[in-house]
């Protein structure tokens, strides 16, 4: 197809499209002319696959592009490339070893790791954002220690077993199988924080006993509210 | 204590101390002079929530706005405040109603949502977001079934029931409960989200037999790259 069917298709501007190719997201098209080239399904697929990490994952941009930097190597092998992939979807965060309690966060979290007998990179970005969310608890007065986290530990490695992990061809071609890690990580990750979001709500409901779903009282303004930005 | 020592306490510069002051952020201190203002212990609290929401949480300001306008709003009730709090961490949605896909998803939503029992207010913005990333997901060809969304939804209720709520003291005073909740939402979900990628990269280095932890191989120049930037 030609670019202006590619943006119909998508749902995606034409200059938006040409910014993706200048920017290596979107590979280029086979040229059959000098003004003319054409994109298949290929490139419609990753087409929504940038969309859906810029929209939903909310990731920027930069992060996209070590995705797809990964995705389009062929030199890495496998693991490698989904590594690649994996760490780029973490938030950078700067260390701070000369603080005593950022230096205890970051124990607890290897040993964590350690106990729980996971395979995880030494140099893996990740632990220093668990060690900053620690750090960060604990500096608020909640409840920190390895005996605390496990249960979200044990948790999240429910969820990758049961679903993520079980979606995830690792016997298919290379870039559906780290572009389904991608979109497990972000989207399936962003699907279940919303629920966990209605889950605290309904529980919250529960607990204070208040109706279930009230309707033409104030309550329905104030949460309005929440949404409009009108206090 | 003083805006100098208040700063030194929490780590955050004077100016911008001022900064969430002017702004609403942060309440005003008691005057005590012209020139001069006492500063407690609920202010240094309240400075960690607002260092903690923008570091770890990276919430814009204005949502941190909202969070704190419900905390200080004597006059709305502890439910309603919930509610403010809790919406104001969702991430605004635009929804597509005249979209097909759109319709169908946010149809899956609300009968999700009443199958489960859940109480959740039929104005909740987190049904939208919900929608959103069930339209996303399957214009990627995934798997957004009632039936393939459901154990996504018990994990969150049984996370919410069993360690989230737990943590809220309902029955202490209404500030710290509503920045229980926030913290709750927005920390420990975090700390979640990182601990669910740690679990995936366990789970891809099992399946895929690669050895845990290498070191002095290509693969740590590789990681490094995902970090660094450098691919």
């Amino acid at each position: 197809m030609r670019i202006s069917q590619l943006s119909a298709e998508s749902g995606v501007p034409i200059p938006t499209i040409k910014y993706y190719l200048r920017e290596g997201l979107l590979p280029q098209g086979d040229q059959t002319s000098a003004t003319r080239a054409e994109y298949g399904q290929e490139h419609l697929r990753r087409l929504r696959l940038i969309r859906a990490l810029l929209e939903v994952g909310r990731l920027p941009v930069a992060a996209i592009r070590k995705v797809i930097a990964a995705v389009d190597d062929e030199r890495i092998d496998f693991h490698d490339m989904l590594g690649t992939a994996h760490y780029a979807l973490s938030t950078p965060v700067e260390p701070h070893p000369e603080e005593e309690d950022w230096r205890e966060a970051r124990e607890l979290v290897d040993r964590m790791i350690a106990d729980l007998g996971w395979s995880v990179h030494p140099l893996a970005p990740t632990r220093d954002e668990l060690a900053q969310s620690v750090v960060t608890l604990k500096r608020l007065g909640m409840p920190t220690s390895q005996e605390d986290l496990l249960p979200y530990a044990s948790a999240a490695l429910d969820l990758v077993r049961d679903l993520d992990i079980t979606k995830i061809p690792f016997d298919g071609p290379r870039d559906v199988a780290v572009e389904t890690l991608v979109i497990c990580e972000v989207l399936y990750g962003k699907a279940f924080d919303v629920l966990r979001r209605l889950a605290q709500e309904s529980e919250s409901t529960r607990i204070l006993g208040a109706p279930p779903c009230p309707s033409g009282d104030t309550t329905q303004v104030t949460r309005q509210g929440g949404r409009s930005g009108a206090p």
